[in-house]
């Protein structure tokens, strides 16, 4: 139950370590020794791409890019793809600025922020998680009203950032519907969104046309750790060098969404290996979805978001019962799915008994990040029902005994 | 024999395929599916490390880096935190130029030096490798009077960077000790050597005391693509940020040998099972080193360099003989002991012919790259003698028939 690399479908590790010895394509040849041009490869990354788009309803104007560096690349990558966008554009000169808004929920957002201003983009904080939540981040706005968003005269902004799950803290936007959602009418439609899902892609419908960029580290659920998805819409794929003349920055090639797209994702050696896991992964989930639920909608995801429901809100009912033992950390409104965070009454040392009788019955890495202590449970997709009928029949157990 | 991404050790992949299931440490849980601050993966880290500085004979002053993005990343990473090292250690102005010196023997170093000027560098060439082969990158320059190195007076370069292996061209710097080896005396001790080995890594002994930075990609003698080796002068380590006030460009976090250093790789999560690969074939090859060579002298790579020897020289001996019915590309001083690179009397069709009948023996990946045509065989360090054997016997034969 890492929040970091976590554990993917053993269907699709099966069929990866079999590949490895000899790939079905290139009998006596593993998936890792074929070349990233081979027709064998070649094909690979079509059917991920493929299934990808199927999976997320991605629209025929959006590109999907598989980069390295994960989500920390990333941060970097929106920032200066999208202000060579804006300055091109706007035909800007060196000294005038770009401006990037972001909305703070959490550390991966705080650090996103920080990134950027590294970059030396001028950043405007929409949303201060930790002033909201008196110094930790507790949530989202509960309605778009709780925003900060400035006059959305010129100049506008580059882009608007937001992070959909934040694995450290245990918050993440709500889905589409609630008044906690991402506000997306609040911004004029010519502002790109940018949304990093590392944490809970694919792990429920999305509106993918709603999005400048779309960014997720493979790690949680889609394969190993190595490769990052980038879901770009077409228009914002400028040339870098062109950026140069209106003030942009010098910026590295493997940075470059146009790189990347002109090269269909292979404008050098990719994560090969990598990648062939997440097609597996993706192809499980189109063939085979690990889940028990029946579902009747016609979005391919639906079936994993009910799961993430179910599985989150059996470890949600123990902290809101009316023991008081366990105690969420974050509101309710808009608490993750994937990465439920708590407190044990009792303080740190009974948590540091709980990671330890957890890991002695097989419940591995539910210590909360060491920045905010506590407890965090992490149920990506591939973490069954069953496993966390498990925790929380430990989590039962071990408050009966110490209540 | 692909040029790319490589065979490697059955051993290796035997185990890493076992470990994708269930690792020894963690029983239950995959390599890939645990957290990189895991006990486990640490120890994993901690041995490739301890393996490659045992292989390689790392100085204690040397620091090695996991990083992303392969080789082209580090044509710009190597060249960013250079010129910030150089510009804080003179203490410029932004207006003031940082220069680097290439020696261009092939298409990645052109590649390289492409890089570093989009990035701003001001570059000299100090080895014009087409302009010496009329044309086409046939070799390095025989002797060290070959080079045209400007006056070392300041301003000085911030490094000189070398490509050890070309593999589209076949052409290789020989060891140290012929004419033709890296003239390392011809520059002043106080400017670092840069050295792209990612195509010759691991393949011979290296004095890694002579270099500033030293490169791999893991894909051809390591590992599956996805992780690269840095291997960085403690002193060469520097603040990008600072860098920023003597002129210094803005610079994404992850490219900063600073933030990977301090963060012992773990700046973010790391391609853990590429890693993990890795890992395991550095162990081979200090418990079973795959070559059938007795070694007698001290450095553990010294039987790897023997392998390779033998393993060409099968190769060339073809391209050497009175027939003249394969031609090598690349001068004999300086041409590649891990990609041969030769064109078949008759032309394009016969090679055509070649690659095709060599395929359907199994010989895969034999076609020269895009950009040059011709043959280009790869061998890198597992590709077994008798592979090599098979192969020659197959350029017999093909010979015999079409001569």
């Amino acid at each position: 139950m890492n929040a970091g690399p976590s554990p993917l479908p053993q269907s699709a590790l099966i069929q990866a370590a079999q590949s490895l010895l000899s790939y079905s394509e290139t009998p006596g040849m593993g998936i890792a020794e074929i070349s990233h041009r081979s027709k064998a490869f070649e094909k690979v990354l079509a059917a991920a791409n493929a299934d990808l788009k199927q999976l997320l309803q991605i629209p025929g104007n959006y590109k999907i890019l598989w980069m390295q560096g994960g989500g920390l690349t990333q941060f970097a990558a929106t920032v200066v793809n999208l202000a060579a966008w804006y300055r091109i554009k706007h035909q800007l000169k060196s000294e005038d600025p770009v401006h990037g808004w972001y909305a703070v929920t959490g550390s991966w957002s705080a650090k996103a922020l920080q990134e950027a201003e590294r970059m030396g983009l001028t950043t405007t904080k929409i949303v201060d998680g930790k002033k909201n939540g008196a110094g930790k981040f507790k949530g989202v706005p509960a309605s778009p009203d709780e925003w900060t968003i400035p006059a959305q005269s010129d100049p506008k902004p580059a882009f608007v950032y937001y992070c959909d799950n934040e694995t450290v803290d245990g918050v993440e936007f709500p889905s589409a519907g609630t008044s906690a959602a991402f506000p997306f009418d609040k911004f004029d439609k010519d502002i790109p969104i940018v949304c990093d899902m590392s944490s809970n892609f694919l792990s429920r419908p999305v509106d993918v046309s709603k999005y400048g960029i779309i960014y997720a580290g493979a790690q949680k659920n889609l394969g190993p750790s190595g490769a990052t998805v980038v879901i770009v819409r077409d228009d914002l794929i400028v040339d870098l060098d062109e950026a140069v003349k209106y003030g942009g920055g010098r910026v590295p090639s493997m940075l470059s969404y146009k790189h990347m797209a002109a090269n269909d994702s292979m404008y050098n050696t990719p994560p090969t290996f990598t990648i062939y896991v997440c097609s597996l992964v993706l192809r499980s989930l189109l063939e085979s979805p690990p889940y028990p639920f029946e579902s009747e909608t016609a979005a391919p995801l639906s079936p994993l978001a009910q799961l993430a429901d179910a599985k989150s809100s059996l470890v949600y009912s123990l902290l809101d019962d009316e023991t008081g033992f366990y105690l969420g950390t974050a509101h309710a409104a808009s608490r993750s799915r994937m990465n439920p965070t708590f407190r044990i009454k009792g303080g740190e040392q009974v948590e540091k008994d709980f990671v330890k009788l957890a890991s002695e019955k097989g419940i591995m890495g539910v210590g909360g990040h060491r920045s905010v202590g506590g407890i965090r449970t992490s149920i990506y997709n591939a973490v069954t029902l069953a496993q966390v009928e498990t925790l929380v029949e430990f989590m039962k157990q071990f408050r009966a005994e110490r209540l």
